[in-house]
């Protein structure tokens, strides 16, 4: 089946994928691997709710707002690529959560972005990662994620 | 020498490699490289003191904590590719340190996954590095590590 | 045009590379990509404002700083490579800047290390990015960023 069609089955629309803010690109490849920049959870122009985990979002607001950083880095995937179809497998995710000084839950808010490439790309989904704390991120959202991906030569 | 024999020699046990607690995998590789996921300093189950290193955890503990994330890593390298003998050289690590506002020394925290690489490798284990605090990492453990190898074709 | 050219046309001079302060190397190649290790805004010595941006540093100030770590990265790659023309494209950059809580214009910080390298290489300069805040980076410096390149084989 192709990655459309999953989409289709699965009811998964990709947003517009975000314009760059600054002085960067989306996407660039090297050899197979494509780099996607660093993607931040607000679609079509709207945004989730901003602030830190553990403290103005819950771990499962945290959870929905990594998985909108997935959906933007499909969609970045997708107007970089034509489509999904070439890509081979999601190698690597990293993860960054704006935390309370006491929140420790970071792994089950990256699951947002790890469990929809799971759901799209099957076992050629699965990928490396990292997730990670930290004090603040740009224009206070809660999750920031970024990913590399292997596509057919 | 045989990298097991190194180990031997330099009296290294490498640790049963963690099972991931969420949806990721350990190892992934993409052409010559193979990319292993953060680390954190847990061994056999058995965990390191938590909190964050210039209040909980003194330089020296945050080393040794760096340390147990390298014992980590090369545990994870060693189950997906078998032995290590086909590791061709360290190309990066990414160290980061759960730090206290006001602590600086992270190099020398991080310094205990980078000497652990030459330990065992020797010049192939010389790396690219990026050392870095946060506020917070996962679990409230100190320090978390991540790592690129290059492995013969 | 050269880029030792480009460089003189835009009256830029790099600095010194700076020594490793630890157990790492600067630069390792693996395929066609050179990895960059994470460089401070410290240029032949001498040091920028220490401090985190939206508190001791004001925006234009950190934006200084990434600058510097920018010419530090470009200085690594030439010390490396021998000379810059080497360099068929600049793939990704990752920035971290040393933040407020309330702290929230990473991307214009980061803009420092984008802009320098669209200047000196032109489109092969435009790279994939991802800017973070953090509580503190190591020496209590502003800013931290890595680069991976991609050089003719």
């Amino acid at each position: 089946m192709s990655i459309e069609n999953r989409l289709k089955e699965l009811q998964i629309e990709l947003p517009e994928a975000p314009a760059p803010v600054a002085a960067y690109i989306p996407c660039k490849k090297s050899g197979n691997l494509v780099f996607v920049s660093g993607q931040l959870p607000s679609v079509n122009g709207s945004e989730t709710k901003r602030g830190k985990v553990g403290a103005e979002l819950t771990v499962e607001e945290g959870y929905q707002a990594a998985r909108l950083c997935g959906l933007n880095l499909l969609a970045q995937l997708r107007k970089f690529l034509g489509d999904l179809d070439c890509v081979k497998g999601i190698i690597h995710v990293k993860g960054f959560v704006a935390s309370d000084n006491n929140f420790y839950s970071h792994s089950q808010v990256v699951n947002g972005v790890s469990d929809l490439m799971v759901e799209v790309f099957g076992e050629a989904g699965r990928h490396t990662r990292c997730a990670l704390g930290t004090n603040v991120l740009p224009g206070n959202m809660p999750v920031e994620a970024e990913l590399i991906a292997e596509v057919v030569s």
